[in-house]
């Protein structure tokens, strides 16, 4: 498929252009969030579910001028309702909240409910680290997954992001879907119309299959493990806890319940809360250790893992993050390569919002 | 090979003779934490190791009578120095200052350096549920895991236990090794003489072999996911997590430095921090919302994916905890069953300390 590139100031503006025309709270923040996927080569999560963003204000499942707020709260915790806002703007305002309950007293803690997808799980995390603080955050998101043993798919995605700030090193940043393939890799194959390996995605009988579409079929994702002998009931556990820090305690919906992403798709009948949840925490670093003792150690642990002895086909072992971070580094330098149904999708909101859309880079 | 089947209270009642015997700060507690793991039925982190913490303790590396003190902390937040004690005992006192944090603030948080192996994590997270709070436990381990594209050993198989009290159910508690298969089942392969699953341990090549004496000829376990296309860079990063939470955050030895359990390998060269580290969390249920609503949404999640429809081969999906809590109902009751070479164990302890072993029933 040809792709077009685009700078990254280009897509920003653009972006930014149509969250303002839409009445979104903060434009520019919504913008930072989604395009951070772009950077970070998670073409998945970013400019291209855009128009999927506007269909669900127009269904009135998102609040364009939603404001959040802190509903419930101690010392180290908080509750926000996200007003039924885009999750791009409600997890920055509770991330921001976890990392000032972190100042006061050491860590901070953040369960959100009333949202809707937040985008990539590291944007938010990585908030931390400029506060010299790990950072984590979390989402469910619409059941996709089955949990091990079942047919059903209870759980969707379900990831964690965990960001460490390292010093002379570049921060350690792990953020992954809790099943063994992303639904992001999923799409992929079925536009590529190829085969997923095994252990990928099952078929509506509970059996493992290579047939991409199954999803459509009454299939599911597999937790992360593929299989009962190789740990899918972690894979499966590790959704769940997400499911249940992210919605269960702040009361959103949870498991099959979670609203889904397209707006075509019916709402679930008989939600037992509100909306999306999300999970964030932040934890000083100097809440347990001066800092730069801890980055010195931090350095020394990536340092030795990155020089670890390697299997003969590959170069180097890789540090969480190290991907993510090459990427955003090329695609500020040289652009950001949109799929030709993307630019397609872009070109029309375009014209729809009268905004120029400027392909040149 | 033959089992011997004992009580629940004489095995208590000579691990603990033992424990006092050795001068233990707290025999009772340490038995208590011991023997959680023969009652779960993860028979490998029971009685079947006291000799080896025996060994530990004459090696010098053990210290019976530490007392572990916090040495820095804030409202939320606690690092614990362990005293070179037994983990059995450092753990609880670090999972009971988290407990006490979040009493006061919502939350609390531990990290732990200066311990040792701590039994099974569950143990220590569960000690949350009574008081209406989520319970976290995890711990490093001396290196048997490759990463991800890696020859050399540099994790443990870094367990998290995730603790979440129910109402009316039972609570929900995963605990889990952070790699495809716990060594426990490893072990039990290697007695048996059995071939592994493929996925679960590497060669010293780095290629995935069958053979569970691998371990010994400079193979390594596998992380959780098998291979990068199942996601095992996934349970790299959840071990890493779990690495840099216990000790660099604490001051403990991480990756390859972690000391051994076993008292006859020689301790790692130019150690970067003291003995073993450990992380605990505490958060109250009531710091999010009121703890009878969770409850009731918790018995909900639990009903709901409990009867989760099923595959052709299995009778119900299982809440992560199901299989130890009937473990546990089965030989409170039934007693504990003990490998032979076990049981010759505990007798040459009897003998050596001279304390009654009494195996009837």
């Amino acid at each position: 498929m040809p792709e077009t590139i685009i700078s990254y100031a280009d897509l920003f503006e653009f972006t930014q252009a149509v969250f303002k025309k839409l009445g979104i709270t903060d434009a520019v923040l919504a913008t930072n969030a989604l395009l951070s996927a772009d950077l970070r080569g998670i073409d998945s999560h970013g400019v291209a579910r855009l128009s999927g963003y506007i269909r669900l204000i127009e269904a009135g499942r998102i609040h364009p001028a939603a404001v959040p707020k802190i509903i419930y709260e101690t010392p180290s915790t908080a509750t926000v309702d996200g007003d039924k806002g885009l999750g791009l703007i409600v997890a920055p305002f509770a991330m921001q909240a976890a990392i000032e309950k972190a100042k006061a007293v050491g860590t901070g803690w953040v369960s959100v409910k009333n949202s809707n997808h937040f985008g990539i799980a590291a944007f938010h995390a990585m908030q931390a680290l400029e506060h010299d603080m790990i950072g984590i955050a979390m989402t469910n998101a619409s059941a996709l997954v089955a949990p091990t043993f079942s047919t059903e798919r209870l759980l969707g995605t379900n990831p964690i992001c965990v960001a460490i700030p390292a010093g002379a090193q570049s921060p350690f940043v792990a953020d992954m879907a809790t099943t063994t393939a992303a639904n992001g890799k999923m799409e992929i194959l079925q536009r590529k119309n190829e085969e997923a390996p095994v252990g990928w995605i099952q078929d509506k009988t509970g059996r493992t299959t290579t047939d991409a579409h199954a999803l459509k079929n009454g299939g599911a994702l597999i937790p992360l493990g593929s299989d009962k002998e190789h740990g899918s009931h972690k894979g499966y556990a590790l959704g769940s806890i997400v499911d249940i820090f992210s919605a269960v305690l702040s009361g959103a919906n949870y498991g099959p319940w979670v609203p889904p992403f397209p707006a075509y798709v019916p709402m679930p009948q008989n939600q037992p809360g509100e909306g999306i949840g999300h999970f964030f925490g932040a934890m000083r670093i100097d809440a347990f250790r001066p800092a730069e003792e801890f980055k010195q150690h931090m350095d020394n642990w990536i340092t030795r893992f990155r020089s670890a002895e390697t299997t003969e086909e590959q170069e180097s072992v890789l540090i969480p993050g190290d991907p993510e971070r090459e990427s955003e580094a090329v695609r500020r330098r040289e652009g950001i390569p949109l799929h030709a149904a993307v630019v397609a999708d872009l070109q029309a909101l375009a014209k729809r919002f009268a905004i120029a859309f400027d392909m040149s880079i």
